[in-house]
């Protein structure tokens, strides 16, 4: 039988070249080794964005177009929305019992959120309780591996704690899940070069961009700022294009020429930005074809998610049968 | 319209007298005037005994017989499940958005039960979200009025705190439900008058306590330590069978000449338990005979609420449309 992986993402923006580099590639390539079930969560994006939820639904369906447009096939991966998945939020409060206040303050993802976020003692409940509505997510579908950054291994650490306590408890009804951690872990740099790729950071190349937009961003990224004159000896450490080369270029030995050539002086910017600019063109041509495509036919892609989401349940409230026969809630 | 009310119980034990007089009593009386619903709180009674499921799961049949021997009418009252509502745990998760962990942790209920279980820091996360599970517990079904205690104001306020955030920042779907705190605000004190009366102190009358298992505690019921001969003058204040007498005896004069006889001396205890008893008697055995005649189809009883359950979700699934709209989560 194959194995479940259990990934996705929050709808609060289209996604980008990071996210294809971090993960939807690793989705695609999975898909038909795995039983991949990829969730839209618009639950948690609304707790981000409680105060905004027409973004939050406009950008469900950018998503489902980012997923479709890279190749996730969903006659192979379950897409599927969060929020219509009643039994993830059933989970969430049964696992609720099973987590203490100070092991949730304890979470590194959780102090960092805190801390970035200004929050204090002001959290949002929901908020700090993302570990816990996460391990729902994950055991939801009883996930084997979920695909994570190294940020996220904490989160999958509570999901096992999880795990472990339930199936204690009351009975062995959920798999510890693994966290698949990508080899390249690959973080993709914003175009600034300040911070990784990040739509609030306006530093991202969309997957829905168009050539010119693309075109655009190449010619405006963070190079080296002393490489003044063609002539002039340049950086290619923290040079934003040659680190984009580095991943996105497949001719090894040319980059390395260009990066000692860039070293000695004599290549301008513009050369290495037109290389780059033509290598993600050609990446993200079909895509951004594809993306078109869809978006032609709002109503299709909401269909494959509503089926979707319902094999999705199929799985949901068979797992959520075991749950109440082990909690003894199982009545009727 | 009727207005709605909710209220209910946790399985953690059979209802006692002081569930008679606090709360039963009333849902009997108001069942014709209102739509009442009556919550058997499983998932809160697994929060408070995450060890023992089995407990709880047995204790759902002993409430509902109560439910049903004291006179609550499935006709007219609507009995259901709380794990049985998955709009509750929906509702839960969207409302932990709007509350913070400061204003839980300022909540005078929830810092009262932190002191005397000792939990500290180590608090589980689902029993300091009570308040937010408790407003959807309200909220599922839109009720207007809650019938509560004095000291459970502070949940009510939480909840219309709840009600005020929702209706401001997605829509207005919920009304701000009142308290309905009962007139007489009677707490009956346990048979040794040392604390209320409660299943985990011993020291309670349960309603489906044989005649003869009620003659015994009432003759064991704490008195005037002092009175020791029947000569001697005895003390009414603090006697657990006059404060019972106040209670339940209706005829007001004879209680004052009883309670006068007793304080200058020759009226023994033994007369004023038997009289307290066969007032108890009286009152507990159509109740316990209507138990045992309902305690003879444990599945009849079932079915009863399996019924209110299904009652309940018309009203529950058509609220959540209302919030689904709302939070613009509507996609099909």
């Amino acid at each position: 039988m194959k194995k479940t992986i259990l990934t996705g993402d929050r709808p609060s923006g289209p996604l980008h070249l990071g996210h294809f580099v971090g993960s939807l590639q690793n989705r695609v390539a999975l898909q038909h080794e795995y039983e991949q079930y990829v969730m839209i969560a618009d639950v948690q994006a609304l707790a981000a964005n409680a105060e905004d939820p027409q973004k939050v639904r406009d950008n469900v369906l950018q998503v489902a177009l980012d997923y479709l447009a890279v190749g996730v096939d969903p006659k192979v991966t379950t897409i599927f929305m969060q929020s219509l998945v009643p039994e993830i939020a059933e989970l969430t409060v049964y696992f609720m019992n099973l987590v203490t206040l100070a092991r949730l303050q304890r979470n590194p993802t959780v102090k960092e959120e805190i801390k970035q976020k200004g929050f204090g003692q002001s959290i949002p409940v929901g908020f700090l309780a993302h570990p816990i509505s996460q391990a729902a997510d994950i055991l939801c579908v009883n996930a084997d591996l979920v695909p994570v950054g190294e940020d996220q291994l904490p989160l999958i650490e509570q999901c096992a704690e999880i795990v472990r306590s339930f199936n204690r408890i009351y009975a062995p009804v959920f798999n510890e899940s693994k966290a698949l951690v990508p080899k390249t872990g690959a973080r993709l740099m914003g175009l600034d070069g300040k911070a990784k790729m990040s739509k609030s950071l306006g530093n991202a190349i969309f997957l829905g961009d168009s050539a010119d937009e693309l075109q655009k961003k190449v010619m405006s990224m963070y190079t080296d700022p002393n490489h003044l004159r063609v002539a002039d000896p340049g950086q290619v450490e923290g040079n934003m294009v040659f680190s984009y080369l580095d991943i996105f270029d497949p001719n090894r030995d040319e980059v390395e020429e260009l990066k000692a050539h860039y070293r000695r002086g004599g290549l301008g910017d513009v050369v290495i930005k037109k290389r780059l600019s033509g290598i993600l063109q050609e990446l993200l041509a079909p895509i951004r074809q594809r993306r078109e495509e869809f978006a032609k036919d709002p109503a299709a892609v909401m269909q494959i998610i509503k089926e979707g989401t319902a094999r999705t349940r199929v799985k949901t409230v068979a797992v959520m049968e075991h749950v109440r026969a082990a909690m003894r809630i199982d009545y009727f």
